[in-house]
């Protein structure tokens, strides 16, 4: 193939592993963490912020972008890059997460997804081509399968008609992908899936790997399962992955879950929940999350976390976020969201030079002897405090 | 006095004026526009964004502080500059206008005004020595005089006994202001009131002129009356201030107000428009207002401005601002924001220069040749989709 994609591993240390990938778009150092651009902007930052925290490649939405503004827009434009100006490299995903759990009609068969739009109700469809087609539309340097992701606890069954239907379709986006243009500006990366069955997860790996994607994503995770079943089946799922391709742990990105998640041979991770709880309060700090809309944080007149580099930490104290939670001014979103994407950003970073030089596993344990996870009490109520302030 | 505070008048070109004015934080060139941070952030903006957007001073409101986080929180935390990132000059407005407005209790007599809190009904006074000391306790460059601004159409009594109640806490705020520690870092300016009627106006500029203020505002205005009523009582009063102080019309900033008031001869205005119409969609262009999130931007591949030197004008296409209004993105409100205030800035830039060129009036015939002010229709609207999404 004639894509511009190739990835180096440069050092592992355990399953840890830093490396390089080269797209169309520049460098990224791995392990990496990709700020969330759904909708092609980082919720509430320009792309001049997005850069200055260090972020290497941002993922947006293909489900969002084709129902506004539209694939065809995009293109016309000049492409997603140049429309959200955004020069550094992009993944895309294909939407199919979306189109099922957002759209309202919501029909999967083995030909596709049929949804109508969250926005308007109209009718719309994905299969493997079309999904193939948005992403090389919009033209970000990382696409990604179609595939379907399916809830925890369901049955057995149902999560190996899912796994199959998603390797019929992978293979059909590699065929899709391959026959068009893509490939020379492009790189498709395939997406193993099997619930929490590490029999299915095993045949998933296998089978996907079996197609010479450029990467490859654990997708169907974070979905409901325990963190412990959710590691267990990233450590499983890695040990099948080909040494000389990127790994990428799909919707994960809470700093214990990256942590974790390198520490299995991951290298990279998406998650809007560095942005969608610092816009309810919620500040990532060394020790754990803290609730800036508490009144205790009302006079302290130093950073919320002393030892953070970002433009939040550097310029503002902990009592003027408070104030701006407060009443309610949109500039808090803004500094809430850089200092969190900082937060995880520094984190990868961290853990790359460990990698490096031979410390992650000292790094991984003063880690978690310090950082307390947000328990599932406080996730609960930021999730709630989130969905309410969503329906208003 | 021994503030260091001082005024100098450098060209005029008609009525039109230069000048300088000095502050502990700084020179301010004018004739000046203030972006306000009600809440002590300019909406959707960093202090950073003002600055690069060439603000020079900014307004601040001290009802606002006052109830949210409070005047002695402020003051404990380093004062109003420490406290909000911007070194530069800041203009406080006493409160009383909003304590009025705003405020559900609302009773006002010549001791001072009682109101509730807009935030949680708690109850609350203000009266010219309290008015002063917030103000000194929140540390601004510039603090204003507690006045009675009074609603357009209320017969001329009612507006005579506001404009004596107004001239005889002036006199108190002067006094309370001169007794205390303030004038060592602070001014203090006085503010015409007297409706729409010119000889309370010609009465009022006298009585308020009679105090030594260091500079003068025009109150009142913009509150209902027709735009040739403000045009004409701006010019009246403007003829009855000192040449050597500035003059300040308060809450008014469209653009055509701009140019017409720095025509009348006043150096300073504040005004919410800029940013509070940005957020709804509405851009200023040298053409007048247009409204981004009509579908005829959808696939305009340039800024909305071609002239304008601002960052969303440098960076970004109508094409994009039309998709982040229409995807609800929060960055829409902060480059629409920045754009407008830049706007608005760099008219001032334009008409100091041109003053000072002694080409005011050709740019004056020129600027009303081409930009259309927003007719009523328009501005009725922008304002029912502002109301609207408050009460949401």
């Amino acid at each position: 193939m004639s894509s511009p994609f190739s990835f180096k591993l440069q050092h592992s240390h355990g399953l840890a592993r830093a490396g390089v990938f080269t797209t169309a778009h520049g460098e990224v150092k791995t392990p990496i963490f990709m700020p969330v651009a759904t909708q092609a902007s980082v919720k509430a930052l320009s792309p001049d912020e997005v850069t200055a925290l260090g972020a290497q490649i941002v993922l947006s939405n293909a489900y969002h972008l084709y129902l506004q503004p539209g694939v065809q827009q995009v293109h016309e434009l000049g492409g997603l890059h140049q429309f959200m100006g955004w020069p550094k490299p992009i993944l895309t995903d294909s939407g199919g997460f979306q189109a099922f759990s957002m759209g309202s009609l919501r029909k999967i068969d083995d030909s596709g997804i049929r949804f109508r739009s969250h926005l308007d109700g109209s009718e719309h469809r994905f299969n493997p081509q079309l999904a193939t087609e948005n992403q090389q539309g919009l033209g970000a340097d990382i696409i990604m399968c179609l595939d379907q992701c399916i809830a925890h606890g369901v049955s057995k069954r149902e999560v190996k008609v899912a796994m199959e239907r998603t390797h019929n379709w992978a293979l059909e986006c590699y065929q899709v992908f391959n026959e068009s243009a893509g490939p020379e500006s492009q790189a498709l990366f395939g997406i193993v899936q099997g619930g929490a069955f590490p029999d299915l997860r095993e045949e998933s790996a296998q089978v996907i790997t079996g197609i010479p994607f450029q990467g490859y994503a654990i997708g169907g995770l974070a979905v409901g399962e325990s963190k412990e079943q959710m590691y267990e089946i990233t450590a499983q799922v890695a040990e099948h992955l080909p040494q000389d391709k990127p790994r990428y742990l799909m919707g994960v990105g809470s700093p214990e879950d990256l942590v974790e998640g390198v520490a299995r041979g991951v290298d990279m991770f998406d998650c809007v929940l560095p942005t969608r709880v610092a816009r309810n309060g919620a500040l990532f700090t060394p020790e754990g999350r803290v609730d800036i809309t508490k009144r205790r944080f009302s006079q302290v007149n130093r950073p919320v976390d002393q030892d953070c580099d970002c433009y939040t930490c550097r310029n503002f104290t902990a009592a003027y976020l408070w104030h701006l939670f407060r009443a309610k001014e949109l500039l808090a979103l803004r500094l809430a969201s850089i200092h969190n994407l900082r937060f995880v950003v520094r984190l990868m970073e961290r853990m790359r030079e460990a990698i490096i030089n031979g410390s992650f596993d000292s790094f991984r344990g003063e880690f978690n002897d310090t950082y307390r996870p947000t328990n599932a009490v406080a996730r609960q109520e930021h999730k709630d405090r989130w969905l309410e302030s969503r329906s208003a």
